[in-house]
Parts: structure tokens; C-alpha cells; sequence
């Protein structure tokens, strides 16, 4: 395979903010050219797909200000600097939706969008779930409702869901319990 | 349903650049405090999952800068101004594979982060494929491989595919085509 690698020829730190960081690098080209490359620095987070006794899905709808709408996504957040995923998956599910989970399982990882950040999502799907009072973060205003997984499943295709970590975290979710 | 909404007070253009713009504003909650949100502009994009007659789907391997990796990718791209997401798929598909679609079919969509950006991902189902002649951009350097859809699945659990707009549609596509 030829070497696709870009090599750094120069970086500049254009903005650092509350929760990302943006950066303007120079890159050498495998053709030998130079390119510039636009990079928002974020941190690692998870998205928790939890799953009750009788098959529901806990989810959140949340005012996203970025495309100004309210979405129903899958309980999430950003870890903590030296926290761990799963420590993290634990606490995110406890502040937004108030349950904490018997048992957290990894489902997968993926980057949300390679291209221009470095945001690495861990995926996890929780059972044996325990409820009790949710704690979000101060300017955090989210409700939980607890949908059919089958229903879920739907709303991707309806366009009701329309979170892209939701979407992978709960098509690989129902495609493991299906097996 | 509470009043989730966040509005606007003020709002500043902190960079303007290549394939992105940040803008800082600030907002007041629905508790009355204000509080910063860093949004990151985007155009809307599309990712193509493109399954042959034989089962295969047609996959990308790509140098991600920002990630410092080679992921592999279903075919995807963003949306030139003016440009319909079903023209982009077309479009992209024929630039990063050579391929092109007799059928092409809109699965889903979602927000990539919309904790942070707007780019919106359009995502298509393409069959009834003719091979072709790659012609990618100038700096954009893919190889393409054909995939049986059913390792492609077990590759998003084995973590050999770590992007998240290929795991949803990929996902999508595969619960779709199997019932």
C-alpha cells in the first residue's frame, strides 16, 4: 500500500476555547504538494445506549445551539481530563438520566468526523439498570424518556432520531442483542 | 415540554477559513444564566455505502490528518454550494471509487456533533453499480476495496473501522437490506 501519510511542515494554534481548540497546520503531501489542514481539537467522549429489562432505550431530548434544535440522543458527554471511558460512561448516564447501570459493556469506537477534529467516541451499552435522580451539569437541560428499542430503530429511518452518534450507537446496540 | 431553547445575545466570527468557520457566541439558557457556545460552521455533507450485487460494499482507505490515521471509510464528501445532497452522492461516489449508481436510494441523516458543529451527513443507499474511472480531488489520495457487507459489520465491532459516519450507515444499510 503507497504511504497516504501527510507529514506537519508548520502549526498555529488560531483559537482556544471552553471546550475546543482550533488549529491551522501545514501538510506535505504524498504528491509532494503542501495543503493546509483545519483541525478542531476535542476531547475523547461516550455515548451510553441503555437498555431496560423490557427491551427500552433511554434517550434524551436536548436544545443543540449549534443547529439550532432539539434532539433526542443517547445519553452522552465529553470525559474528563484523566478519566477513563467507562468511568465516564457511568457518570454521564447517572447526571443525565439518573440511572446507573449493573452492567457497562464496550460496543465500539469511532471518530465522529475525521475530516476536521480529532473527537474519539467510546460506545457503551448498559443493562441492569437502577434508577434514581438525575444531576446534570448547570447550563445542561435535558429530559429522558425511555422509547422501544424497535421504535428507536425506526426513528432513524423516519428521521425522528437524526444524532449521529445515537444512530451508530444504537444500530450496533439492537444488532448485538439481536444475535 | 419545557422551553429547551437557547437564545442568542451576541455572536462573533472568530475564524474563517478553508472547509471551516468558528464562531463564539453567547446565549441566554432557559434558567435565565448566559453561558458561551463555540460552533464550528460547516457545509452539509454525504456518505455513500455502495453494495454490489454480490454483497460487497465499496470502501475507502484515506490519511486522516486530523486523527493521524488511515481509517477506512465509506465514500463521502462535502457539498458544493448550490449542489443537492442525491448530485453530491453521485458525485463523490464517481470521484473516490469510479463507480457509478443506477439506484440511489436516501437511508438517513444526522448531525455529525451537534454539540459543537452543523455539518449535517446525508446518507445513501447506492446499488446497481457500473465501475469506472476514479477522479478524486487534487489533494485527496483514497484507495478503494470491496468488502464483503458482512465483515464490514464485524470490522465495526472488531475496531478495524473506527468512522462514525461509515458505522451509522453501514449499520443503516445492512438492518435495511436484511429485511
Amino acid at each position: 500500500m503507497k504511504d497516504l501519510r501527510e507529514k506537519t511542515l508548520s502549526s498555529k494554534r488560531v483559537y482556544e476555547g471552553r471546550i475546543l481548540n482550533l488549529r491551522v497546520d501545514q501538510v506535505l503531501l504524498p504528491n509532494g504538494k503542501e495543503s493546509g489542514r483545519e483541525v478542531v481539537e476535542f476531547s475523547e467522549a461516550v455515548t451510553i445506549v441503555a437498555v431496560t429489562e423490557d427491551k427500552k432505550v433511554l434517550l434524551v431530548t436536548q436544545y443543540r445551539y449549534p443547529v439550532s434544535e432539539v434532539l433526542l440522543e443517547a445519553p452522552a458527554g465529553k470525559m474528563d481530563p484523566r478519566e477513563n471511558p467507562v468511568a465516564c460512561a457511568r457518570r454521564e448516564l447517572q447526571e443525565e438520566t439518573g440511572y446507573t447501570a449493573g452492567s457497562l459493556e464496550k460496543i465500539c469506537e469511532f471518530y465522529t468526523t475525521p475530516g476536521f477534529t480529532n473527537e474519539l467516541m467510546h460506545v457503551f451499552l448498559a443493562r441492569d439498570l437502577t434508577p434514581g435522580e438525575q444531576s446534570p451539569d448547570e447550563d445542561e437541560f435535558v429530559q429522558v424518556e425511555a422509547v422501544p428499542l424497535q421504535d428507536a430503530i425506526a426513528m432513524i429511518y423516519n428521521g425522528k432520531i437524526r444524532d449521529g452518534k445515537t444512530i451508530a450507537g444504537l444500530l450496533a446496540a439492537y444488532n448485538m442483542l439481536k444475535e
